[in-house]
């Protein structure tokens, strides 16, 4: 038996194409003592992923001829040091149809409901918009919060959260289909489009009282009109910068860094959603029983088929999707 | 009697010339009912005060005609509204002999030992040396702490504090003097020139075990490596950046931003000291203490008569001053 597997053969330069992968196959992995045997189910795809490209982040940068990297959802053929066949695991399998991994890389799910709920409102993502907004932007009710990236997977959360918190809500996209399903579906105050040409003129009319928190997934010029926007005493939480990802480094950084910075007294924090490991089985009960009540929509987008993760992210990149993307790889046995 | 003043006539386009302002005199200034009538005795040179001629900061932007502003420790000749006669007050008494301000506008100081340090570590720097380094960046002892624009008013007493809290404090300034006394008399454990052009390398080398607190009075291209040299989790307080006070306002901010901020999970913040006002009191008891005790030095720069201000500002932002600059306007009486 074979495992299908696809390699990034070639680091992009300018916006990223399936050319950068190659789709192949390559034996069976073995484990070795202390290591499981997963078979991928779902297959996340980030922005992120184009980041590993351009160098080190919190992870090492990508290698030409590796299995592409990327977080998944499996399920353990065989297990070791605690982690039972059978059971669900979240790591890093990257993009292939079976993985090998120390026992100690893969965290055990006890998974309630339906497993694609893992990797959206109770994954990666959900779990990055809760810290994210709820430990790091600390909105207070009537409060204005501004999210990038809105129709995102995180971007999504973190609207229906401060939603949740009282807070009035305005979220960026990048079209008008987007703008009107944040608005129509999710209950945000106010979307707009980015590519619009009175783009800042329509955030300053979106956001009447200025914006107390902005939550930052695409950096460059969106948030240098979010320090302009911002209030004494607002908050940033940089949660990524998808507008400089699918290209070369950025030349330089956002006007109004450090004066806008200094002059309102502005919090700029970095977030890692790792950071809060300790909390994560708190906050997923949390969000849980918030779905299960009606109060927060978990929005997916479920490509089928292994062959599909290169233009899932291609297309990821080029602003597709709306919520979680991901990709299934297997269905649950 | 004519009230001697300074005006700012014109407004600077590049680095400051001392053709900005012009010496005048204008007749006594008389108080209304609620308001006070000062004697200048010593005024404040700050780089802030070039950043008020680019644009709205704390303070709205300086108008052309006006007498120079500028804070200043004075004499109440009138007293008004539980201000006496004979008291020192602080306030925006500007660059001129004799100031009337609403009682309202002025500070009281119960004033004990020099006059001369409410203007430097009791004073606006010291006390935002004090709050910037503990309450906005917050280091532990061990940890290696960065300041910029070290051997100025604010950043000796960031570095002098630091040490006093068990920190690893490396110090960055414009000339191999100040390097010198800042290692020599003031106890950081390294200071670098930014003019060297081994620049990164020297700091790198300053900086074994990288930096986790740095303390910002300069923004532009320290700022960019400081970003570089961070640990995870590290803290920038952005008190100033006075690179980008003498000229036009700056084209972009620093590359690293957000990218660096986010996979860092740096947090960066900006300081305005008045935020702390409730804590004034508490924090110059502390620090006069700390003199008393010999565990941290005044370092000032004192000029003498009203005609110096405008070389003194010009001076201060080509880098002269070693610790807080101030001009005497006159004698305490």
């Amino acid at each position: 038996m074979q495992n299908r597997q696809i390699r990034y053969v070639k680091r992009p330069t300018g916006a990223l194409g399936v050319d950068t992968f190659e789709l192949g196959e390559a034996p069976m992995p073995q484990p070795a003592a202390g290591e499981v045997l997963c078979r991928n189910l779902l297959v996340s795809i980030d922005p992120a992923n184009r980041a590993w490209m351009q160098g080190a982040t919190y992870r090492s940068q990508l290698n030409e001829g590796d299995v592409m990297a990327g977080y998944g959802l499996a399920e353990v053929i065989e297990g070791a040091d605690g982690i039972a066949a059978g059971s669900i695991v979240g790591g890093d399998f990257g993009w292939q149809e079976y993985a090998v991994l120390p026992a100690g890389q893969v965290e055990p799910l006890a998974v309630e409901g339906e497993l694609s709920h893992y990797m959206s409102i109770l994954g990666i993502t959900g779990l990055t918009a809760y810290f994210g907004l709820l430990s790091v932007g600390r909105p207070a009710a009537g409060e204005t919060v501004l999210v990038s990236g809105a129709a995102g997977a995180t971007g999504n959360v973190v609207g229906q959260l401060a939603k949740l918190h009282g807070c009035r809500v305005v979220g960026i996209v990048g079209n008008a289909e987007k703008a009107a399903f944040l608005t129509d579906e999710l209950g945000f105050d106010a979307a707009v489009n980015y590519r619009s040409e009175t783009y800042y003129q329509d955030l300053k009319a979106a956001c009447p009282d200025r914006v107390d928190v902005y939550f930052d997934n695409v950096g460059g010029q969106t948030l240098e009109y979010a320090l302009r926007l911002l209030n004494q005493h607002g908050r940033i939480v940089c949660c990524g910068s998808v507008s400089a990802y699918d290209g070369e480094a950025p030349e330089a950084g956002p006007r109004g860094v450090p004066g806008l910075i200094t002059t309102k007294r502005i919090r700029m924090e970095g977030l890692l959603v790792f950071d809060f490991q300790d909390e994560f089985d708190q906050a997923r009960a949390q969000l849980r029983s918030w779905v299960e009540d009606g109060k927060v929509k978990v929005v997916q987008d479920v490509l089928e088929g292994i062959e599909q993760l290169p233009q899932a992210l291609v297309g990821l990149l080029a602003g597709e999707n709306v919520g979680k993307r991901m990709v299934r790889v297997a269905e649950q046995s």
